[in-house]
C-alpha cells in the first residue's frame, strides 16, 4: 500500500491553492458542494472552506424520501464542524414527478435519476449563489465509472479526482472530519442497504492497490499477476476502466470541417484571457 | 458565405457512417433523440433514421406546460416524415417539483432546469430502450456556449457539432424535412415569444459568417475587420467563444499523482478493446 500513502499537509495545500486559483480564473469566490453525509463530499467541503472561507461555502443537503436519516445527521455534522452555510432541498417531488409518472422501478435507473436531479439543483443554486459547483468524485470512482454521468460526476472543478478512495480517507482524518463520516461504510444511499463495496463486489483497499499499480505505475498484466493480483480481477478491472472511458470525455463530435470542437479546436480554458 | 456551403450528399453520407460506426463501438444499434420540433433535432433524427433504420430510433417529445403547441405539431410532423418511433414525456411535474417548491422565477434559471430535466428523461429512457442519446447541438451553439451544460449539450454522439446553423438548414432541406420545421424562426421555446436571434442579439447568418472565418479559417481580428466585420462584434464574439470554453470540457481535476484523468491519463475511447 506504500504507493497510496500521501503527504496530507502537502496535498491539502495543493488542493486549496488549486480551488482558489482555478475558481479565480472563472471569476468566482464562492463554492457549492452537495453534502451526502459521506466522506468524499465532506473532504471536498472542507477544502472549499479552507480555500474560500466557511461563509463562502454552501453545503447543499439533497435528500430523497428514502434517504437514510444517518445521511442527514452526518451531513449536518460536517456543516457544524466546518462552519459552512447550508441549505436543504428535498428532491422527492422532482424525482417522483418522473419515476412515478413513468413507473420506473429499476433501482439503478431510479438511482441515476436521483443523482441527476441533485445535479439540476446544484447547478441552479450555483446561479443563485454565484458559486462554482465543486466536485466530489474520487479517482477510484472515476476510473471505474462508478458514478452517474451528468449526475454526481458533473462539476466545474474537482479537487478529489486524483485521489483514490483510501487517500480521501487519509485526507479526511488529517482534516479532522467527524468520526461518524469517516467510520461508516461508503454508500451512495440510493436504495436501502446499499454499500459501495457490496455493489462493486470488491473492497476499496483491493481495487485501489490494483489501480495505483495499473494506472499510476503502469504495470502490465503480467507484472500485476507477479505482484500477487488475481488474473481474473486484473482483467475485470482493466476492462471496466476501458469501457467507462466515455464517461470521462465530452460528447463525440463528427468531424466535417477544418477545425472541430474537441478534435483540433481545443484550447486551454484560459485561452486568450 | 461561400465558406459555409456544404456538399449535402457527402456530409449526409459521412454523418450516417459516423453514427453507425461510433454507436457500434459502444455496442449500440439504436438511437434516441429529444425532438423539440426545431431544425437541429429534426436533422439529427433524420440522420439516425438513415443510420439505424427508422424503427430503431426513438424521438422523445418532452413538453413543459408552457411549451408552444407548434413545437408538438412540428415534432409530430418530423416523426411522421421519418417513420420513427415516438414517445411523449411531460416534464412539468419534474420541473415544477423543483422550481415551484423553491420559487425559482428567473426565466434563464427555469430554462436551464427544463433543459436538464429533459436530459434526465433522455438518459433514463436510453437505459430502458438500450439506445444511445444522440446530440442536437450545432457548431454555432457550441462555440457561443448557447446551450445548457449537462442539459441539451449532453449526449453520447453528436452528428451536428461540426455544422454551423446555416449548414444545418442546408442539410435539413437536402434531407427533405417538413417545411414548417425549416421555415420557422429558431427558438429554444423555454419561455413565450423566445427566439434564438432575439436573445442572442444578432442573426445566425451574421455570426456563422464571422465564426467560420474566425475559427475555421483562423482569421485574426485585423483580417476580420478588413473583411467588413464590425470590430465590436468581432471582439464580443471572440470573448464569448473563449469564456464558454468550460462548457466544452470535462470537469477540471486537480493534479496530484503521476497520472491524472484528463491530464496525462487520456486514451481513445476504443483503447485496448
Amino acid at each position: 500500500m506504500g504507493g497510496l500513502d500521501i503527504q496530507c499537509s502537502l496535498v491539502e495545500q495543493l488542493l486549496v491553492r488549486f480551488l482558489r486559483s482555478e475558481a479565480g480564473k472563472f471569476g468566482f469566490e464562492r463554492a457549492l458542494v452537495g453534502l451526502s453525509g459521506g466522506v468524499d463530499s465532506a473532504v471536498s467541503a472542507a477544502l472549499c472552506a479552507r480555500a474560500f472561507g466557511p461563509r463562502n461555502v454552501l453545503g447543499v443537503r439533497l435528500p430523497y424520501k428514502s434517504s437514510s436519516a444517518a445521511s442527514e445527521t452526518d451531513a449536518l455534522a460536517v456543516v457544524a464542524a466546518l462552519g459552512i452555510e447550508t441549505r436543504k432541498v428535498d428532491i422527492t417531488a422532482m424525482v417522483d414527478g418522473y419515476v412515478q409518472q413513468q413507473d420506473v422501478s429499476d433501482r439503478v435507473r431510479r438511482g441515476n435519476v436521483m443523482a441527476r436531479a441533485r445535479m439540476v439543483v446544484l447547478y441552479d443554486l450555483s446561479a443563485e449563489w454565484r458559486a462554482l459547483v465543486i466536485g466530489t468524485s474520487n479517482k477510484t470512482e472515476i476510473l471505474l465509472g462508478y458514478s452517474t454521468q451528468f449526475g454526481d460526476a458533473a462539476s466545474a472543478l474537482n479537487p478529489l479526482g486524483d485521489l483514490y478512495k483510501q487517500q480521501v480517507f487519509q485526507l479526511a482524518r488529517h482534516l479532522g472530519l467527524p468520526a461518524s463520516v469517516i467510520e461508516k461504510r461508503p454508500s451512495a444511499d440510493l436504495f436501502e442497504g446499499q454499500t459501495d463495496e457490496g455493489e462493486l463486489g470488491f473492497t476499496y483497499a483491493e481495487v485501489d492497490a490494483l489501480l495505483e499499480r495499473m494506472v499510476d505505475q503502469r504495470y502490465g498484466e503480467e507484472e500485476l499477476v507477479a505482484n500477487g493480483f488475481d488474473p481474473a480481477f486484473v482483467r475485470r478491472i482493466g476492462e471496466r476502466v476501458a469501457s467507462n472511458q466515455y464517461k470521462r470525455l465530452p460528447p463525440i463530435i463528427a468531424k466535417i470541417s477544418e477545425r472541430t470542437v474537441n478534435h483540433d479546436f481545443r484550447y486551454l480554458r484560459s485561452w486568450g484571457r
